[in-house]
């Protein structure tokens, strides 16, 4: 432990890499979302016909852009002080549930307006299980680590469950996601799609995009020796100590 | 490490209980697909239009169920010899590969008599890439694992990658499947099933079913508690206790 009380070590190059790496994958998802909506579906409203296109548009930004960045944030801030790092993840879930509601909003009123059946599928019910989950995970995150109510030992037993559902939860958004492209190409390009039209293609790119994007997040968030270094402020609070080292040392993982 | 000498300690109930559980959802996913294919398509075979139901099942069995329980293996026996841990690990993986090249073959037959375009779909692409990187997967595995040469450094470094490697394939196969989900009910019963018909909530349950399968193996290959204690025998070969006991040892996470 005496090691952590030097200035904290820099991000590995490798993981600096990784971070740049996901965010080009997750603006190259979300263009190529717009790309596709704005190029082929006609774009995006919330009047009339085009509100159903603004439910992949918010997905996407919401529970796999959004979503997958607040996971970063413990490792791009790596020297910013815990409560902040806390902060900003609380903060871009937060985003994303908003976001999320509002695509859900649009789906539902596109079904109740042309008189479509609400969540008969399976895109539909991976979907609900997600945002219940998701809302869940949320609150007791909350709960848990940002009220400073709950000890160090139950935050430390829930802690590995919460980085285990974080990262099961981005998983199966990106499988909810690639689900709803397939369930849109085949209500709208059925007979075309096998011919390797321009539209199917750029779909199934976005589908390998966000599936990249989820990986290199999922890489990132998982490596034990990419996890925070205690700061020294964070080490002096002897007070605090079990409670801001367990499970962030790097000591045990090398 | 002077812990490791006592007998190793038997399983935690909780992980005995997940095993189980997994086991469950596993044989209900395999289950399910057999009822879906057997009640609402016609059945399973080779020969004639069937043949194409030959691709759900085998890719269920293979890509989900067998490579699951590979990833199990370790955490299931506990106090076997590392080597025979590491003989069925490698034998449910090449099993997983026979029967999944079995189910690629069966679509691509099947596409090929009917005069279907061969791998447009976000759902062939996905499956194609999972079969890839299950490929190298497994060859780095048995290359660097299995064979004697790859000396404890490599070995160890290669050792993250390849857990992570695992549950990520595993995920990417329980999407690409819930991709062929919908692709197989849009194609058959695009009408109806809005309507809630029961091939369509079989098939959902189905989809939720290999969800849950891949969440709790995933929750039990990467909670840090279950890592497989060194045994006895492997802590007494103490020219190899580093490669034995690197990443194995419980005593980091506790």
């Amino acid at each position: 432990a005496m090691e952590g009380i030097a200035p904290p070590p820099a991000a590995p190059r490798e993981l600096s890499a990784s971070v740049a790496l996901s965010q080009v994958l997750g603006l190259a998802a979300v263009a190529a979302t717009g790309a596709w909506l704005g190029g082929y579906r006609g774009g995006v409203a919330w009047a009339g016909a085009l509100r159903l296109n603004v439910h992949p548009l918010c997905m996407v930004v919401a529970m796999v852009f959004l979503q997958g960045d607040a996971l970063l944030v413990y490792r791009v801030f790596r020297t910013e002080a815990r409560r902040s790092a806390k902060a900003l993840h609380a903060l871009l879930h937060g985003a994303a549930l908003l976001v999320a509601v509002v695509g859900v909003a649009a789906v539902m009123e596109a079904h109740g307006a042309r008189g479509i059946a609400h969540a008969y599928s399976l895109h539909a019910w991976c979907g609900l299980a997600v945002m219940v989950l998701f809302v869940l995970q949320w609150l007791l995150g909350f709960g848990l680590f940002v009220f400073p109510g709950a000890g160090s030992a139950r935050r430390g037993r829930y802690r590995p469950l919460h980085v285990f559902g974080g990262v099961a939860l981005l998983a199966l958004s990106v499988a909810t996601a690639l689900l709803g492209i397939t369930e849109m190409l085949l209500f709208n390009i059925r007979d075309t799609y096998s011919k390797f039209v321009p539209e199917g293609v750029l779909a199934n790119v976005l589908g390998l995009l966000l599936v990249a994007f989820g990986l290199v997040v999922g890489y990132i968030v998982t490596r034990d020796e990419w996890r925070r270094p205690p700061l020294p402020e964070e080490l002096a609070l002897s007070m605090d100590f079990k409670t801001l080292t367990e499970g962030d040392s790097p000591g045990g993982s090398q």
